[in-house]
């Protein structure tokens, strides 16, 4: 009976662990694991989750962050924005719980995501300082509310200290303070790095930085918002068998034909029948049945439809749940930001990967003011930091062979050169809860690669064009240079003037070199081709191996 | 009152995440990313539960794995175990809950840490086949139960499919079976390779593998189980204000001062009247006070104990709570899976990170059936296949200068040389919840540096010992060469018998090739010495960039 004693003595100690627990000790998953990096997480949850709130609300953002040394190693932080606010009733939960909030569950783009990056900022705070977050809201009702929040961590449950209404007259909005541990640097991946990006990728915000090095103000370069991404529904595509079993379960569809077409998109009545008849799903009669209840279904028939569905073509998901930047943005950003001697953008089509739409943007600039090699990597508009080398981003860029273009450099392109990539998604899946690279899915590496192939290979014809040019005006010296003694020569030959003849050998010189520069510009260039792959049709991925 | 209206719309849509919902949207942050790596991560939560039941009940591990195709990509995947068996009711939580386990509140070391691993491949099983997951135990009473759970996704609760007794005899353990899609594969990061590594790191166990292709048997090299790792209290040069605080609330203590004593490791009543003293904590006389009442600690109070403690001299915790390898196993391991003709290990002493106690070692092998250079690494015992460069033991690796030891390779070493390197401690922080790569502490960093340049300073004696004897048989080869040529012209000279002569060269030679080689064993040898830098007394790590 030993084992069973120890089995209860094992048993007595298994319990359940809250999530804020979870993320309590493995703060480093959300990257708190250093104490710079710990303030620019928490700048940017704050901010991302302005923009998002502004621009749900149709508001220009204007946004104000300020970031104050109080001893050595601790901060206040303050961002405050002119969003819609935050009703009452929410404010301790959005704040004091982890895993709350409004855009997981919803197909659309967004900043932000998991409803677990603000909570988690509060809890660093108390965690390193023992104080409370204090928020301050409105919306625009009059009443401003201010909170002092702290998370009761063994229940993942607002601990609410204060709760108090003031005067802030009609502003509405959001303003939070947290008090934290934290060193503030001004290196390539500070906060001020980050809300440079932010403000290239969202031209249309006003953003100011009071820091602790003074201020910075980052003005809206464009006066409209993006248009306001649409939600969507799932589509099938990407819906697996545990999935489909709970969409059926909740559904208010009568039949298993409604249920498919109402709760999915791009499915019609033809589809949705092709999709029953393939998975063999029969009536009494034995010819095929949509009039099944959805609660019905046997667990043989979901996994017979998700493969049915594989066979059947259906439209892409409808792409209006996305907000790219477009490339003129893009180019209108880098010009700014980088003043380059080239520049060029390219935005692929939308496409889906596990049912999910999203969309590369890539922006290359050359030459002008920029020193040296830099990559920009931006999710919904977010610019990422950190983990560059663990970024399908990176990885795809690894994949290019640069120089085939015309560039130097192994796995990254070096010399002068500015590569911007955005991806644009209702759901990005991030390599981790901190959100600073992009998981390598195959068909993501794809899109990135031949959006880079398409800018680079502009970029290689500039530089074979530049290459030419440099080529005839070292010609055009060697001509001048040996011009002079020439022109002496044939003076003394024929007894004209040599100052007379010197002219006519450097009109003759011009005549040959333009000359020269057209048929060479006339060629067909070599530069090489983008490489497109045969896409798959049914939206299924390739897998395979890491 | 637009404001108003827009948050009160965003907050309708404000909810709850269940962390089950979170984890199945994320599944690539468990690793389930790639059909490959699917079916090794949930051998991988399986074998490890089953070591670490087995090891804590002090049973020798025996250990039964089977995976087997049911169809194209899908597969029936049984682990079985002669552990002490899980009582009945805790059964569906185990299996049905994520985080939920025993582990994650103790301070000893475990494989599993977070009661993520198994309930997690419950969900992947029903998520991709729409299968439930069998589990048959028995604590050995005689009954044995099986049980068929899903997880309730929307509430992270167990789902009872059915719940019966079958007759399984005396048998005692866990058994059991998962229906999953994955691909299967025998390549350097598979099942099989994972279940060599695990024979390597857990050489008390038997291991049968009944793979697709064959059956594999790791038997057992050692007949007797580590010792039995302790439960240890935490040390207060980790624990920071928000940890401090909910301690102080939950303890049964009376004072401050028995607090101190009763509720951390290593903290003496003289350790407890200093903190206090240095805190600053006084009674109404203006004198030192630990009478205090732990619930009456006001906030302020707490951060100036943190800070006090970073001033007073603790012991570092004890470390029974570990279970190293020990060099002799390390370098048992690697002598019975690569034979090589050079092997050494290291075994550092433990030390601290965030007040979590710790532990490296280092096992270095060259030569003989080695090939190409091959690198493990193993965290509590477990082997990490995924993630190489993101891990703190290749980061370690890559600041090592390779080329002073008399290696090839820049960042990582080339050739036959295989590098074992394993970190024990009572919670590691891996980089994501799907435990392939430890996360870069400074202080880890550190560690396996120091393990390393230790390991690589004896290979490196030993290969500057290998070059000299090369050079020297070089020139014993040159002088034969000769030899037959100045044999013949002595002959002539002489008038001696050529063969004879022959024989006395050889003689002179062999002699002169031995002094050589004992004159040079004999020098100093010059191999780099082992960097030791200024450990940190008080247990505090720079934290500073990344």
């Amino acid at each position: 009976m030993a084992q069973k004693d120890k089995a209860e003595e094992m048993a007595g100690q298994t319990k359940e662990i809250s999530v804020s627990e979870f993320f309590e000790k493995n703060r480093h998953l959300l990257g708190y694991d250093n104490k710079i990096k710990a303030l620019l997480i928490i700048v940017k949850e704050g901010v991302d989750n302005a923009l998002d709130a502004a621009e749900e609300a149709r508001i220009m953002p204007e946004i104000f962050v300020k970031v104050e040394e109080l001893e050595r190693e601790k901060y206040k932080i303050v961002i405050k924005d002119n969003g819609p606010g935050i009703v009452k009733a929410n404010i301790p939960k959005i704040f004091g719980t982890l895993l709350y909030g409004s855009k997981f569950h919803r197909l659309r783009q967004s900043r932000g995501q998991q409803g677990l990056g603000v909570s988690c900022a509060v809890m660093y705070s108390q965690l390193t300082t023992g104080e409370s977050t204090e928020v301050i809201s409105s919306t625009g009702d009059g009443k401003t509310h201010k909170y002092r929040i702290k998370i009761d961590v063994k229940n993942n449950k607002p601990e609410i200290l204060s709760d108090e209404v003031v005067d802030m007259d009609t502003w509405h909005g959001v303003q939070i303070m947290f008090i934290c541990e934290g060193i503030y640097r001004e290196h390539k991946q500070s906060i001020l790095e980050y809300l440079k990006e932010t403000a290239i990728s969202n031209p249309f915000a006003k953003i100011t930085f009071d820091s602790p090095n003074g201020k910075f103000d980052f003005s809206a370069g464009i006066d409209k918002l993006p248009d306001e991404p649409s939600e969507i529904k799932p589509h099938l595509y990407g819906v697996e068998v545990g999935i489909l079993s709970r969409m059926l379960k909740a559904t208010k569809a009568r039949t298993l034909q409604s249920f498919l077409t109402s709760e999915f998109s791009r499915v019609g009545s033809t589809a949705a029948n092709e999709i029953i008849t393939k998975a063999g799903i029969v009536g009494e009669d034995g010819s095929p049945d949509g009039r099944l209840s959805p609660k019905r279904l046997t667990d043989e028939q979901m996994v017979s439809i998700v493969k049915a569905v594989k066979e059947v073509k259906l439209s892409r998901p409808p792409t209006d749940c996305l907000s790219p930047l477009g490339s003129d943005s893009v180019e209108k950003g880098l010009k700014k930001e980088l003043n380059p001697d080239f520049i060029t953008a390219v935005s692929r089509s939308p496409t889906v990967y596990r049912g999910w739409p999203f969309q590369i943007e890539v922006g290359l600039a050359y030459g002008g003011s920029i020193e040296s090699a830099k990559f920009m990597r931006f999710a919904n508009r977010v610019p990422l930091l950190y983990q560059q080398g663990d970024c399908a981003m990176t990885k795809a860029m690894a994949t290019i062979d640069w120089r085939r273009y015309g560039l130097q450099g192994d796995k990254l392109p070096e010399g002068p050169i500015a590569i911007f990539i955005h991806m644009a998604s209702v759901w990005v899946p991030f390599t981790s809860e901190s959100k600073e690279a992009v998981a390598s899915y195959p068909i993501i590496l794809k899109e990135v690669k031949l959006a880079l192939q398409e800018a680079t290979r502009k970029l290689s014809l500039y530089l074979s064009g530049m290459r030419k040019a440099q080529y005839q005006q070292e010609r055009m010296k060697i001509f001048e240079r040996y011009a002079g003694d020439t022109a002496t020569a044939l003076a003394e030959l024929t007894g004209r003037d040599a100052d007379e003849i010197q002219v006519m050998i450097n009109e003759i010189a011009k005549t040959v070199h333009e000359e020269a520069l057209k048929t060479e510009n006339g060629k067909e260039e070599e530069a090489p081709p983008v490489e497109v792959e045969g896409g798959k049709e049914n939206g299924e991925e390739d897998e395979e191996a890491e």
